[in-house]
């Protein structure tokens, strides 16, 4: 079986031999740009992982882990125009660096080009694959949506987070390896096994992400802590908070809310620490990890392969860089 | 075979029955708002159209008639937010009735359930048909780009003018045609020679739009006359005169453009005048439809039915709404 790094390498290969188009340039550039700014590459790599399962040559799969990227990188050219997002990955994003309507429409051109790559896909049922892509590519737009209207809503509901981050990060993983374990050969019971595992372990990212924002080192994170309390983000922690503080702490809590920045943090995490909201973000994180897990032994291959799925999710969850 | 206003009806039938989805609605209301805003709905009745050439039941051809208006009306919504237009088919266009992120994230929407809803035809090479789509699909935004590119050029030639045109709305009408011949069954030679009556039509119409717009009558056009003299617009017309004006033409030429309006109406009307623009034009307009028609010609189907396209055309032609 490949390691990770073994797939990665795969991946960038692949990635740098990718051609997009050239006339006109000014719709072309931006997509070789966002393409090349780099990211961990984990969707791709999960699409070859899950195939290494049931075959030992990810071949196949690779055009469809390049589908998987190019999507992704769409809707971050597409997410960066609405969060008026300056940077990404370090870099002007593309709406900043050429203008809305050439972000608009190279990330228009980036679907269009995903679905073209993941129609390369030999050996396989194409409409297959196309069904679980499309279906993830819309419920990636719905989480995104219901994103944006968290803004402007006065309460959100744990289980509305749930939805949000399953929608808008979830299925994608999830999607990932199915469409690479179809590819593999997988039956429709592994392949939907696979699917849960990918959007439960997503989930879980996600809650981790949540609480290393409040409790992580800021080396281990990568950005100043308490960065969603001072943004008044709603994550599942504040949910949490927001549904169980009793009445005084209620009033103190949207005091803090209207604070300078290094009082709301500190008033927050002094709340968060009294009603224990990190515990129970953490058993809500194990929750879906056992949910993962049980999905992952589930499958009908043996105990051996399955570990390198395991451990890299394990390994994700320490570093989530 | 089916008449145009039966084929309008069926298509207009199956649209009032196709759901987008529901929730949430701030994504979905402004794909069920843009479908019901009308429009002539020329694409899906060409697919149905070219399908009845080849089969007496277009039921087959149905999901792509959709999936091609779909995919138009994501390109208006899209357009809509590039060109800062404010109204569509006397409507508020989606981004000003919303938002500009709500525009984006339901455009992007529409696109996928197109490819969602091509993918249920049936009896027809699936893949085949996606080679057709996505091709137009991206010839399209790359003719909105160049389009874009035009307002900060500073002289566009003859054959940019034409690639453009041809990229963003001939492509399109051909591609249609070809969608629909497959699905009836027609050989890849008749398919090609349809995609390339539609394409030289389109071709057609829009040289008909520029000649229209400074010399059709206020109420054949819907908007006023010289409305493209005024803003300037980089028509076949002004790139024609602009090639062929003498020295002191040109520099008459120039003043107008920058004159009160009608002023600068007049002016180049005068000169489209003097340098027979309009026959030019009117030439151009013919040697595309002869292209057309020897296209129709060379289908392996009874002339009898290929008559139902040439008649659309030449009505078309006529009334152009």
């Amino acid at each position: 079986m490949y390691s990770y790094s073994n797939l990665l390498a795969l991946i960038n290969t692949q990635l740098s031999q990718t051609q997009y188009g050239n006339n006109p340039v000014e719709l072309y550039d931006p997509i070789t740009y966002m393409m090349s700014l780099g990211g961990k590459r984990l969707r791709p790599v999960l699409v070859l992982m899950a195939c290494n399962l049931y075959k030992e040559e990810v071949t196949d799969a690779l055009p469809a882990a390049i589908a998987i990227e190019v999507f992704h990188n769409f809707t971050l050219v597409h997410d960066d125009i609405m969060d008026n997002a300056p940077l990404r990955r370090g870099k002007e994003t593309v709406y900043k660096k050429w203008s809305m309507p050439i972000a608009i429409l190279s990330g228009d051109m980036m679907l269009i080009k995903a679905i073209d790559i993941l129609a390369q896909t030999e050996n396989t049922d194409f409409k297959k694959l196309l069904t679980v892509f499309n279906k993830a590519a819309a419920e990636v737009c719905e989480g995104q949506q219901i994103d944006m209207n968290f803004e402007a809503q006065a309460s959100v509901s744990h289980a509305q987070y749930i939805e949000m981050i399953t929608l808008k990060t979830a299925v994608l993983l999830g999607a990932s390896l199915q469409l690479g374990a179809l590819i593999g050969g997988a039956s429709n019971a592994d392949a939907e096994h696979i699917y849960e595992f990918g959007k439960n372990i997503g989930i879980a990212f996600q809650i981790q992400d949540d609480i290393l924002d409040s409790f992580g080192e800021t080396a281990q994170v990568g950005k100043m802590i308490g960065g969603d309390i001072a943004a008044n983000k709603k994550t599942l922690l504040l949910i949490e908070l927001l549904a169980s503080a009793h009445k005084d702490d209620q009033i103190a809590l949207n005091q803090y809310l209207q604070m300078e920045v290094n009082e709301k943090i500190a008033g927050i995490l002094r709340l968060y620490s009294k009603y224990k909201i990190k515990e129970f973000a953490e058993a809500q994180k194990e929750q879906y990890l056992t949910k993962a897990f049980n999905h992952l032994k589930a499958l009908s291959v043996e105990t051996s392969k399955t570990e390198v799925l395991a451990n890299m999710a394990k390994d994700l969850m320490e570093r989530m860089s």
